[in-house]
């Protein structure tokens, strides 16, 4: 068994992931958060939330996961969000074009289809499943396709981001932050992409959860107010010019603008913000780096890309989040489609003195001269440069005939007016995570089997002779933990199953995630917590009932301490939040 | 206007709500959640959540919405989850043909096609966009149709209720309650209906958020044991007699259960702590009554259903809630197509001694007597009865052929065995909240216009001179309102922002939703405050700088006191939370 096999057994065994529609024999492509993996879900959206609506400020909106037609026409994904796909002609089995040649070529995804085509044929390449010959690429859209209404209906997509959702609401979002850049919305909710063949798990999902963020900003200043705040964070960072040699560059995001690396310090907060998030839910740093994008790969409007990779263990480095500067792209291709203007009027601090050449033609006098051709003329004049209003007898050409102009006909003059603003199309910055795949992640790096001591009988009583035995612990971060303390009382006795509620009441009115489990010997519900990743234990025995003090075992060192029951739900919540240190917690058992 | 137009107004204009696709024109049955609507939301879900997912304990699980054919044949949707639809012959336009009859029969929802066709042309119903002739009524299926993976795909639909998220999951569910009933799950999420024509704004959503709880019971005990928190609480109830007579029951669920008006505890409970619930997001109690299902509307398995029904201004009493006991309907029914058994074994807490009569025919003489045909006399002698054993001579019948067997050859007795347990299938309980609906009743409940003496002009100084001068006001509950306090710097003044940021911090780290608001003068900006449900706001003035001190406001009475800075944070948390009373917050100012 690899580590994904491990970390999807265990997680299908206790509750975190299930295949979905199991019962009638599955669907590739879906997957089911059990209670624990619906838990720790929450868990990771509510720490992005607190981030980047919280901190941030940028309000989160929720759109429908249904979408018209015209939205999708104007993003580019009607025309564009394909995949290139190739159908045995035998057995009719489907498959993606470019990963029949992926063993051939570097960079099988940049292929025309008429290039894959020649590459299958030349090769030799026959279908996977059962030898067959291969049909030529076409391209296959990714959207789930519906129809909203009765009869054939007025097309509907499955939206393949939450993205659209923002961009077309641009108008209301500018109105309700008062029309002043930058301002941002965010929205968690699901997006569809109809996978030809999915066969990476829970890696690739036809139904998964994003978080967005889409920023507005001036286009004319890419500066960030709190860039200081990461300016010396450290990161991996894996560039264009990196990825030609291989090689991944330890750099603090200050130096990374500074050098020009990434392209600006709002991108550069944000990679550094993914980072934070990323690290806060649990993943390992030497397991995270940011990759740029090739200008090869990058959409053409976009200025600079990133990717957050994470390593796993059986598919390598995977992308789950983008942050790019998508410029005014989005924003320019709605306006057009939709035929509205999107657009800020940018007030300047200070208003500008502008001084521009003005010519007034004196139509009272224009008018006797030239009749019916006075305001031809007196236009021509308004066209014309300084230069040429100064010679003595002015040349006007109106419908191919001249006029002389004498000069006492026109006036022309300097003018200096003040210009308080401009009006521009916000530049978007877009950082677009992943979630399912951060979660499998969280418990990819998480998942440790250790060989351990057991001090303890299978009756639960301390054994004299300890011996080896593996466990297998998810060391899950303790504020994503889908369990946060766990309340056992030593015996499933009353006397003791009172006290043990009632410890389970307090630390959950502190808002912390509890479970009380009486079945099984101490050992094995110890075990148990463990594989869930229940950083805290709660045991209450018999001297507390008489010293009104529980022992509190720590998952990581599975040291524990006693500690007194008065303002234990205080206790757990600094050790949960508040980075108290576990060995503070109490006396030594 | 009517309240519904003003809500709406109010809604859009403050980022509650919005059309979806406004730019493109729109489509019926979508609405966005603007950042206050998205955050008011959010809010009601996580009371939901600390409610049943917390309190009761029943997990919350995570399905997609993309379901496979074989669940819906199994569920009766893909069968029977339709509306009866009317097109006409010159424009094309489409109607429920139930919505067409509305003004002339009672019950058009329960007429069958024939019916509705005979009642259309009896009547000359035209098409009310064109008045051109209708064509006879057909069923519309009401689920999104789509395709996943390539080519024609496999069909899919988007789920019509999360239900069926919980139901296909039984068997994972009941190994992770460790086999012990009763166990439920939860899911809050998008479902979807696609609507013939919706024209009830956000009353009748295409696309909507359910949140709904599946508890699987013993379907021999239907008692709660919590039963007695609620046994004493007062609910207005129009049961199915009630209906009859058009009368509103006001009676305790206590008495309810006793009376058999609701049919069961487990039931009521579930009824009470909908009430809960709803009373607590803000329902008014007045304008919430329970409605019990009729017998010809309840599906024909079901034992009893109540819906939870609000009074609004514009559609009258509408349904938010289902609470239904659905029997083993839905577990059968998936065990049935999927060939699987959906059962619990339940041991009981004693054992049983059951008796039965035991045949034991002795081979030994059996064999020599009938050679090749002993097993099957034997057979034929262990399905007799004691009467015809005791017989002298036995006769039985093999293949139409009679032998006679002598008493020595066969032995009976009755034997006493323990049972310790049966295998059942749990019926369910299904409380199903629309959270849109909800949503929408909170704002119309909370919207108030009232006339209030201004004593403050528009440069927001004191005036000697108040005036009457109307406002509104969203009344919403501290607990879900968008932003739960305001901060509010007298002047745009640098020696008051800095101070005002500082307890925007406090309270925010408090877990508090917080906004800041320096534009406009303090007046404009109580109103805004008042117009999106700001239940409180605090005002940083040049005295605080040397008093450390500041003015709170509350919304609702529009009194003022004076408080100190210090603690302010814990303050404004007791006023949110605690059930403080405002007018021990401070000195009346």
């Amino acid at each position: 068994m690899d580590k994904y096999e491990k970390v999807i057994e265990l997680a299908k065994r206790r509750g975190f992931l299930w295949n979905s529609f199991e019962l009638y024999g599955g669907a590739a492509g879906f997957y089911d958060y059990g209670p624990l993996g619906s838990t720790l879900k929450r868990r990771i959206e509510h720490i992005w939330r607190e981030l980047y609506v919280i901190h941030e400020g940028l309000m989160e909106i929720e759109t429908p996961t249904i979408g018209i037609e015209e939205v999708f026409v104007a993003s580019g994904h009607v025309g564009g969000f394909s995949d290139p796909l190739c159908e045995c002609k035998k057995c009719g089995e489907a498959f993606r074009a470019d990963h029949l040649v992926d063993d051939i070529v570097e960079v099988a995804d940049a292929l025309s289809n008429t290039e894959l085509d020649a590459l299958i044929r030349n090769n030799d390449i026959k279908c996977p499943e059962c030898g067959g010959d291969l049909g030529d690429a076409y391209e296959f859209n990714l959207m789930f396709r519906t129809a909203i209404g009765p009869g054939s209906g007025r097309a509907g997509y499955m939206r393949p981001e939450t993205a659209q959702g923002m961009f077309v609401n641009f108008q209301r979002l500018l109105k309700f932050y008062r029309d002043k850049l930058p301002f941002g919305a965010t929205q968690i909710g699901k997006s569809y992409r109809n996978e030809i063949s999915p066969r990476q798990g829970v890696i690739r999902l036809r139904e998964f959860t994003q978080a967005e963020a889409e920023i507005f900003i001036d286009p004319r200043d890419k500066t960030h107010p709190n860039f200081e705040r990461f300016a010396g964070t450290v990161l991996n960072l894996y560039s264009e010019h990196g990825q030609e040699h291989g090689t991944t560059l330890q750099v603090t995001i200050g130096d990374a603008v500074k050098q020009g690396i990434i392209a600006h310090e709002f991108l550069a907060y944000h990679i550094a913000l993914t980072n934070h998030f990323l690290r806060r839910v649990g993943i390992s740093p030497d397991h995270l780096r940011f990759r740029q994008h090739k200008k090869n790969e990058m959409a053409h409007y976009a200025i600079d890309c990133w990717d957050a990779e994470i390593k796993t263990d059986r598919f390598g480095w995977i992308e789950v989040v983008g942050i790019a500067d998508r410029t005014d792209f989005d924003l320019n291709a709605h306006a057009k489609t939709s035929k509205t203007e999107l657009s800020v009027y940018i007030e300047y601090d200070e208003p500008e003195m502008v001084t521009s050449f003005v010519v007034k033609p004196e139509m009272g006098k224009l008018g006797p001269a030239f009749k019916g051709k006075a305001k031809d003329v007196a236009d021509a004049l308004k066209a014309m440069t300084r230069e040429e209003l100064e010679q003595d007898g002015i040349t006007v050409v109106v419908d191919g005939e001249e006029f002389i102009v004498s000069p006492g006909l026109v006036k022309f003059t300097e003018e200096t007016v003040k210009v308080s603003g401009e009006t521009v199309v916000p530049h978007v910055i877009e950082p677009s995570f992943g979630i399912d795949r951060i979660l499998y992640c969280t418990m990819e790096h998480a998942f440790n089997e250790e060989m351990v001591a057991v001090h303890e009988g299978r009756d639960g009583k301390e054994s004299k002779d300890p011996k080896e035995e593996s466990r297998i612990v998810f060391k899950l971060q303790s504020e994503v933990a889908p369990v946060q303390v766990a309340v056992l009382p030593l015996m499933t006795k009353s006397e003791l199953i009172g006290p043990a509620n009632k410890i389970v009441a307090l630390v959950r009115d502190k808002g912390l995630l509890v479970s009380y489990d009486d079945s099984g010997t101490i050992g094995r519900r110890y075990r148990r917590n463990d594989e869930i990743g229940t950083p805290y234990s709660i045991t209450i025995d018999y001297e507390s009932l008489d010293d009104r003090s529980v022992t509190i075992r720590d998952r990581d060192s599975m040291d524990q301490v006693r500690t007194p029951i008065e303002g234990i739900e205080d206790l757990i919540y600094e050790l949960v939040y508040g980075g108290r240190e576990f060995k503070t917690a109490g006396t030594p058992v």
